[in-house]
């Protein structure tokens, strides 16, 4: 084996940007350790010693700026304090300064239509696992594109199955942590099994969560259900678009819209499926569990509540925080 | 709110050398990213696009070094390869590639005594949870001291309760990965009720580990017993205790040291409850749940458990890996 070269932190930066300056993961990122933003991948870092990496212990937020507003942001930073409460992270930061900091790594990532990744982390100090140990709990904002749907691979209408993943326990499911292994794996499973997605089973046999969506159904009899939220995620997109389907109550089209259990025997006798998340909006299902549902073809529902969310996004101003007040110049690859 | 700077990474680095420059929480970290090794702490960083930062992606060892050799490192690297293949992380290094690494980075440290975390990540490449979009996987090694006693804070000998984290499912609870969320908030556990260890329960009551440590009792018929491995973690000085402890069967100081479930009622009423782990080796339990254990000293069987151990840690040298062939010159501020 070779000698390994040891290394000054700025050679180690030479390295980073030789190697990584030109793969653009990310357009801006904020780190409480420097309190800067930067826009150079090779200082887009975080110290090994945060617990965050050696131990997952940090809760998170991925939320979207569309057309130069982020969408439903009250939603994700209300979750995000449930996230530190549940986990003891005392986050030092005012819903305000949070605002400010996310609005102003957008603003150097230069796009007016991106995603944000909030990562606040039990701090440094330490390699051990005791959280009593850190110094101060550290915020990460990452300003990123949106995925390539071309690498993504997901069909469309999508393909479901049930996960063989266990499913965490409802105290660690229903709060956004850094423990995403078991998300991980289901993405894996998907793949593995030529799905496009997997739903998890809570312990009475019930629908959960996707690796990062949420699942809704709607049976013969136009009832909308969504799985309630006391043992998966809180899905913020899924509460918008709950929300707007009142109106398709109001128009005639659903005759309820409500958070009861989910059964896989309901998934599978629906007229409709969905998959629901912040970067896929909602999709329609065209098979779960090996079986056709409804048509197998996009459905009315599908249609109609895509409509209402889109909208939603691009003119309800009462869920857009506006980041760009006026027209700028912003970069032109933006999704 | 102030207008946040916005930085080179240069300039980020000066930030990092200044404000954390001084706390050496590591001795020397080796990172694949650079394929080198560094003693600056500046450079101790892990990319945020890296999945082990921002899902957790990864999994994990903590092994010692002791008069200059890493002890029973075989077994940590059997975990880290079933850890690997649990997750299907595909880690391009062979046995003899990491234990170099290891070595030159603990080398690189210059203490004859410290600790070493082995993180294998996913890898980088997107912001993601799809494990299939990242580039490969990368290592990172970090030599560290041993905690300081006096911040652990922990008496001896120890109280020990029944853990409120609910325990991971056996899958999860059987590989170390970088999922340790539960783990911290044992640990948060443990201190928020003035006790030195918790153990979660298994879904059938019984026994299963603490949040870094394994535990075993010595029944008043003079069993030594420990969770069998199907639902915990392989504890890896535990299963060193339990071959030593051999020789206490052949003295006749125990009839028996075997693998077999643990209910709360044989802790307590057992002579003697041990703590057992890689940092600790063995602490004896003075009072679990709030009764006394034994007579609420540190037992025979502890002191003479202890006492193998720590001859086995400095001469066997079957599980010690020398990492410094002859005497050089170190550091001597080791623990």
């Amino acid at each position: 084996m070779k000698h390994i070269s040891r290394i000054s932190a700025q050679t180690w930066l030479d390295h980073m940007r030789r190697g990584r300056g030109q793969r653009q993961t990310c357009y801006a990122m904020y780190s409480s350790i420097v309190d800067a933003i930067t826009t150079d991948p090779a200082a887009m870092v975080v110290p090994v010693d945060d617990h965050l990496v050696h131990r997952g212990d940090g809760v998170f937020e991925s939320m979207k700026c569309i057309e130069g507003a982020i969408y439903n942001v009250d939603s994700h930073l209300e979750r995000l304090d449930k996230a530190c409460a549940a986990t003891g992270i005392d986050c030092p930061y005012s819903r305000e300064d949070l605002l400010e900091t996310i609005s102003q790594t957008i603003h150097a990532g230069g796009r007016r239509d991106c995603l944000i990744r909030v990562l606040l982390s039990r701090g440094t100090g330490t390699m051990s696992v005791d959280p009593s140990l850190c110094k101060r709990p550290e915020l990460y904002v990452i300003v990123y594109p949106f995925p390539d749907r071309r690498l993504r691979k997901e069909r469309f209408p999508a393909r479901v199955g049930i996960s063989r993943v266990p499913m965490k326990p409802p105290f660690f499911a229903t709060i956004k942590s850094c423990n995403y292994l078991p998300n991980v794996l289901m993405k894996a499973e998907a793949i593995e099994r030529d799905l496009d997605f997997v739903v998890a089973l809570d312990s009475r046999g019930n629908l959960g969560d996707g690796a990062t969506e949420s699942f809704a159904v709607d049976t013969t009899d136009k009832r909308l259900l969504a799985p309630p939220n006391d043992r998966v995620l809180v899905g913020t997109t899924l509460q918008r678009t709950m929300a707007l389907a009142a109106k398709l109550v109001e128009s005639g089209d659903l005759k309820a819209a409500e958070y009861r259990e989910v059964t896989p025997f309901d998934a599978q006798t629906a007229s409709e499926m969905l998959v629901i998340g912040t970067t896929r909006d909602v999709l329609p299902v065209c098979e779960f569990e090996g079986r056709k549902v409804g048509n197998g073809q996009p459905g009315p529902i599908y249609k109609k509540l895509l409509s209402l969310l889109r909208s939603d996004m691009s003119s309800n101003e009462s869920v857009r925080y506006l980041v760009y007040k006026q027209d700028v110049n912003t970069h032109d690859d933006h999704a």
